[in-house]
């Protein structure tokens, strides 16, 4: 692995992650008024591409981050949702 | 161009691009109890490594996107700094 390799790996899993603290806040304030939608769908349809990406390159960090970045984006919409109305 | 190149691309826009509704929508609402620091703060973080590995690369593209999305991204934190009390 490369020194690339690692910074590239690490900024993902950041950038990915970042959203976890993001989800837990909406869930915990029982609120998403400020969200966004139009963000959880164009962040959503993104990392969808990316996916598609990643099979197309046969890259699998690639696939596996971005399904666990729309898994995460996945329960901000459902939040958006459930606490987004008022 | 490859067809994976060209969905990388569109990708890469719909993921950076989406934070701009989200910036227009804590400043047109005036508020930002809702958006994690942690979120921002992490964002930020990979965002400056990803400009990183597009050195080490030398990739040009993956430098713009992530410096458009590093300031895109400052102008959330900004507003959550201003916005982001009570």
């Amino acid at each position: 692995m490369s020194t690339a390799d690692i910074v590239g790996q690490v900024a993902g899993a950041f950038v990915t992650l970042s959203l976890i603290p993001q989800v837990i806040r909406v869930y915990k304030m029982k609120s998403a008024r400020e969200i966004s939608m139009m963000f959880t769908t164009m962040l959503w349809l993104g990392l969808f591409g990316w996916i598609a990406y990643g099979f197309l390159r046969n890259e699998l960090p690639i696939i596996l981050w971005n399904i666990i970045g729309a898994a995460i984006t996945a329960s901000l919409v459902y939040a958006k949702l459930r606490y987004g109305r008022g």
